[in-house]
């Protein structure tokens, strides 16, 4: 098959002074190549017609499909259909359906409709128009010599959803594509990037299908199998096989697949084993219970935390004892440990958590910045803490904690501590 | 003064695979922008001889200034300087500089200095050589044609110190920029992003220089004043003079400026005036508590929090009494107000703020989603609640009642309440 070239083009001033990124073109770049399909150029112009219109016919001599997002709202600035027609020199017609959509609205808003409003109606004869679920303005598709130009707005939710609805379906159709592209992340932790890749190194250079790739991202370390096939069945199987050799060599650090992060994960298993959580939290001050909270259904398996900055705070309120900060200090084994033992008895949960360290930008009691006690307790099963000295600047040694005390959790819930 | 056109092209596959955003060109269009530099347009191609060469080609005909990012590192796909060369006929040479540093780079780490590692010192003949303080490849600007290229490694810290220490200087000197740009970000809280517009409007339509642009954050709302000016000086009198005009609108909502956000602010003022702050969380989870806590010096002045997510919480750890619990429900105001009175007094702290409300995605005790009490307690001054019908998804209504705690706070800590 003959390799369909594809550009990007964002239409819009605003990139162009550098008030937002071009996260657009990412994003389609990223679904396209999931679809195999090949991206050559990225390009920004402004709301500039002679521009855009310039832009616009480099594009059409080489490139075989062209995706241009923005200028396609009602201002004078949105110059997108005019720059085209310009280049093209294509009718423009107005669209029934999306015009008595944008009366629709101004009418439920009880406003009045400005002239400019009917612009965003307007669609290029004989061009296929998609609907748009979120906003006024339609996307479009409308052949030009022998490329494929599709338009669509520059607002990220609603050309996504015209992307996903519509655009990315019809362009199977259109190139011819009849193989599957599917994906599986898989997500891990304790484990840095390279060591995984290290021992993954054989693996990785023998696949070419599924490919395995890692991503870094900041909640642990996630890799992604992509397998092309003639249907979506033989791509699962194809995945699955994949993701067993993966796991022969790194299961002691996965966590779980797709949207399965590790702190749904450590809801998931709490619900499961029908356990309650706490957590006493110094230095991440709320950050641990603040990610789980932000889990739905969290509210069924965490009664809460004890976030204690101050030293009084965790003597009057977590009740550690004054002989434990005076002789150990609150960064310390013996505070890590009374803390998470405390919080789980006032909270009355079955696990608890906690955290004490230095995030910086000083030391503290004599002990270096990056200094982190974790300890988690579990009636009459486990009393544990693990000393950590974590890098970075303040934010990452609170995230690192964060991240610590996750994957200390998430080991202890895989044991069988709890049958 | 002829327009300049500046054009910044990022050269890598990474990006049209859509593995990262062109974050890139959005800084450097950002800091162009405070110059009075126009960019004309964004480009991005991948690691392809022939394609970076016509995208070159390209530039060269059409901008005066031409930024390219990326390319210049050791491995065979870092194709940069080929295809410049390549495209103008260009001398390469090594520089000694350059290369006794890569040679000291790998003497330091004990490792063999590879063949291609030499690549990364060679740089065009009569270029002006750009020192990288944090990396190994070097940057460049050499004159070809009409056109100034300037050559930027593309890791975004590399890139960013050479921009910052020597391509916007010496950028200001061959395009004999005697003007000076200076900016003031002008942060506000508790009016929205439209009605701030609408009380500017007059303000903001007269007024050519400073100019005054709003920038939506997630944190507030913010303006940005940017004047241009024959020095420092006088740009700083302008800047004032617009500043204490827009104030005279809207000063009951102003924060801060620069660097004072919100959570800056608040901690500010309870140091100066010798406060302290507790919080009790339920639906916020601890968010707020976190938010404040990652300010540097938050601890003289936050003693911690108490996220009781869980009824048994409030009851047992923060004393909310079984009537009020049973009579009025946890998303209540006498819930609320009992919260923030009794957090302040469990943690000795002069200032406890409360939030109880609906997360979602489920309606609770009958009070549909949205539903938020927020209250602050300050012994013998003040006891407020305030309820607020928040929309959005389950992450943005939390984040919605921080924002309306620290509004609360905010503007309490204004008054003369504490003299």
């Amino acid at each position: 098959m003959k390799q369909i070239k594809t550009e990007i083009i964002a239409v819009g001033t605003e990139l162009l002074l550098g008030q937002i990124a071009n996260t657009n073109a990412q994003w389609i770049s990223e679904q396209l190549a999931l679809q195999g399909i090949n991206v050559y150029y990225h390009g920004v112009v402004g709301d500039n017609l002679t521009r855009v219109k310039d832009t616009f016919a480099l594009a059409n001599d080489r490139s075989d499909v062209v995706i241009v997002t923005g200028g396609l709202g009602p201002t004078d600035d949105d110059l997108t259909r005019e720059a085209f027609q310009l280049m093209s020199g294509l009718t423009m017609v107005e669209h029934p359906a999306s015009m008595e959509k944008i009366e629709a609205v101004f009418a439920k808003q009880n406003s009045q409709m400005t002239p400019n409003n009917r612009k965003q109606a307007r669609v290029f004869k004989d061009s296929l128009v998609f609907h748009n679920p979120v906003g006024m303005a339609p996307g479009m598709l409308v052949h030009y010599n022998d490329t494929i130009w599709i338009f669509l707005p520059g607002v990220p939710r609603e050309m996504k959803a015209i992307m996903v609805d519509e655009v990315l379906p019809i362009l199977r159709k259109e190139l011819n594509l009849t193989e599957i592209i599917k994906s599986y992340v898989l997500r891990f932790i304790g484990i840095g990037e390279s060591k995984l890749e290290h021992e993954l190194k054989e693996l990785m250079e023998q696949q070419q299908n599924p490919t395995i790739a890692p991503l870094a991202q900041s909640n642990g370390i996630v890799l992604r199998l992509t397998a092309k096939a003639a249907s979506e069945d033989e791509a699962i199987v194809m995945l699955e096989e994949t993701k067993a050799n993966v796991l022969a060599k790194v299961h002691p650090f996965y966590v779980g697949m797709n949207d399965e992060t590790i702190e749904q994960s450590i809801i998931n298993n709490l619900k499961e084993l029908k356990l309650t959580l706490a957590s006493a939290e110094s230095l991440t001050g709320g950050k641990f219970i603040e990610k789980i909270i932000s889990v739905p259904g969290a509210s069924e398996v965490c009664k809460g935390s004890i976030v204690c900055y101050d030293e009084s705070v965790k003597r009057d309120v977590l009740g550690v004892s004054e002989e434990i900060l005076t002789s150990y200090g609150t960064v310390s084994r013996e505070c890590a440990l009374e803390m998470s033992k405390n919080v789980a008895q006032k909270l009355h949960s079955s696990i608890g958590i906690s955290f004490t360290g230095i995030a910086g930008p000083d030391a503290v009691e004599g002990k270096p910045v990056g200094t982190v006690y974790v300890s988690v307790f579990v009636q009459d099963k486990v009393h544990l803490v693990e000393k950590f000295e974590l890098i970075g600047d303040r934010a990452s040694i609170r995230h690192r904690a964060v991240m610590k005390g996750f994957e200390l959790l998430f080991n202890l819930l895989k044991q069988n501590l709890f049958d």
